[in-house]
């Protein structure tokens, strides 16, 4: 399982704009977040309006490299690049996990690593807010009443519960799982996530192209209870995709399939927490193929291309730019670059992640100062929202 | 509408033990709330486990003479009626409203007089937790965590679901209404009234017939959760049904249909507000049949058996009975006495709610220390659910 929004399906608030992760200069990673900083060094260039940034992650273990070329390494990027006035906030939405079966003390471990992880990568809870969305009800609260707005079937219609009907009805000879025991959450969890952009009025949320249909969803309801209920001034920005291209990490034994937390097989993926060692090991037995040289195939050649794509990530290159660079290289050259390129970008985190871990009390404190924040920001939209309904 | 929980079907939480309303005897009343009462006089009976009762109402308008004979009175009974040790909870249920358009001015304003109501029929804010249920987070909370337990065929069978559905699909041909746009609070709603009644572990919920089946799935979740989340203890205590018969008061005007609030026609209910003078016109004018002697028979007469029901509601006998006590009076002194009855019950109420109304500040004070109370309780409830599921 990913340890993003939705843990059985692509990362939902997983943004990949990031290229060269924490090897980016300043400048540099300006590039990936849009137009809008382009003109920056102009002094006559009105500043742009303040933007306030979403972005959510499922407490679901410690994360892998296929999570962190995703949302997390996003995440840095867009703090790094972010203008004074900018709002940003990141949460561990250990709500939405719940859509999943969990084991509770597992979940209960992963929620706390997950916050030692944002810190250890680089997310500042001074620049930041940096929160659990377990530790503010006006989630749920304002979920309830979009929920009254949401027609049954916008919900029918999302492609992550289609596909989770069409798991289960495939399923459905072996063990009977059909649509009516799937679970009222994993229906409802796309208005849970509106609620959750919606109460911090985001304007920018970076989501990959999985969960584009959301962010649909979450702005027809801003647009929705925009109409219904009006008033001075419009409530709800519609919130404006961050957007970002997915780039799919495989398994290092199975390039079939997804690198996955999940997996029986722990050589598949690369954590956190293993040791520049480990991660040789893990890239120098990554399946590849015997054909000569390396080209970018991900049809006939899948572990190859895996390999191309990792590091793609790292140079802000196309995986068939990379792929030309090591045409007439082997793939053990490749491989021994991989590994340089992602115990680079590991080492310090890693180190940081470990550090915090023990820091229990400092933990503590950051979750209950970054939930404060969270709920004093959202606690002017839900009295907002309170009265235009008519609650209050 | 009705003011109870669910405002477009009968009552959820509209019990209707009330027998001879606020003319029973203290020891009349004690009958009515079932055996653990009967041996009460005893001193070597071990004292009863106290209860927690929860029961909720929508903020749906001045509510009328089959709101009162239905979940009103019946919760002054139960405060009445209560030992010592009982917790007592009644909820103002703002968030089921929503499930349904409201115009949010009318809503508000008749948030505001639902909690005057309340007083007025004798509620007492210092004996039982009087709160607005959108005042405590903790509901939509829980309602989460129930969602992600619930399967969405149970939510399918609930007949409340089907009946919606049943509309929505006679009505196609005409609005091109269907079960796709009906909103998704609809759907869910029986979990959110779950959440209502488990927040406080209520053990005893007084449920109208109409709503034996929502009771049931909240007993169905509070088993669930126990089995699926164990402890120590059992978190949930299973709540019991509060037994009382349905008493459907019809319209004066048209006894095809329930006596309601959204009737055109005012001479169809009464309400609280109305005078003595009113009530008397508006009984007076009840539509009945010219057949003569008062007979019992709700097919043929179903004027005549409406008002006979109204009197036995005031009376503790069957409806048969009271007409047998009429069958040689005409309908001029059925009435007469049907008038006399509801003054005497509306007279107080309708005192108090006037002299309320204008009381904004205290109304303000009753509410926040209401909700207050009700949080501190479900905060316990939820500290332990959070354990429980692995979100602490």
């Amino acid at each position: 399982m990913s340890p993003s929004f939705l843990s059985h399906a692509q990362p939902y608030f997983a943004a990949r704009s990031w290229r060269r992760g924490l090897l980016h200069t300043l400048t540099e990673n300006r590039r990936c977040l849009g137009r809008r900083y382009a003109s920056n060094a102009s002094e006559s260039t009105p500043a742009p309006t303040p933007r306030t940034v979403f972005s959510g992650i499922q407490p679901t273990g410690i994360p892998h490299l296929g999570n962190f070329l995703g949302a997390l390494l996003n995440w840095v990027n867009i703090q790094r690049n972010a203008q004074p006035g900018d709002k940003l906030i990141f949460s561990i939405v250990g709500w939405h996990a719940l859509t999943l079966p969990q084991d509770p003390k597992a979940l209960s471990e992963a929620r706390k690593e997950m916050l030692a992880v944002l810190l250890a990568i680089g997310l500042s809870p001074e620049r930041s807010i940096i929160f659990h969305q377990d530790d503010n009800p006006n989630h749920t609260e304002l979920a309830w009443i979009l929920n009254c707005l949401t027609p049954m079937g916008k919900l029918r219609r999302m492609t992550t519960w289609k596909s989770r009907l069409a798991t289960s009805r495939n399923a459905r000879d072996e063990s009977e799982v059909d649509e009516s025991l799937l679970n009222v959450g994993l229906f409802t969890y796309p208005v849970l996530q509106a609620a959750d952009i919606l109460a911090y009025k985001a304007t920018h949320v970076p989501v990959g192209e999985d969960q584009q249909q959301h962010l649909e969803l979450c702005r027809d309801l801003a647009d929705s209870f925009n109409r219904t209920f009006k008033g001075k001034t419009t409530l709800f920005p519609l919130p404006q995709q961050v957007f970002t291209p997915s780039r799919r990490i495989l398994s290092l034994r199975d390039p079939s399939s997804k690198m996955s937390k999940s997996s029986p097989d722990i050589q598949s993926r690369i954590v956190l927490t293993d040791t520049a060692a480990q991660i040789k090991t893990k890239i120098r037995a990554a399946v590849t193929d015997p054909i000569v040289g390396v080209t970018y195939d991900p049809e006939t050649r899948p572990g190859a291309a895996n390999l191309l794509t990792i590091l793609a990530a790292f140079t802000d290159e196309s995986p068939h730019d990379v792929a030309a660079r090591y045409h007439d290289k082997g793939h053990g050259r490749l491989k021994a670059d991989v590994t340089e390129a992602v115990e680079e970008m590991m080492r310090g985190p890693r180190a940081e992640f470990e550090r915090l871990k023990g820091e229990v009390s400092y933990l503590a404190t950051v979750a209950r100062s970054g939930a404060e924040k969270a709920r004093e920001l959202s606690e002017v939209t839900l009295r907002e929202v309170r009265t235009r309904v008519g609650l209050a």
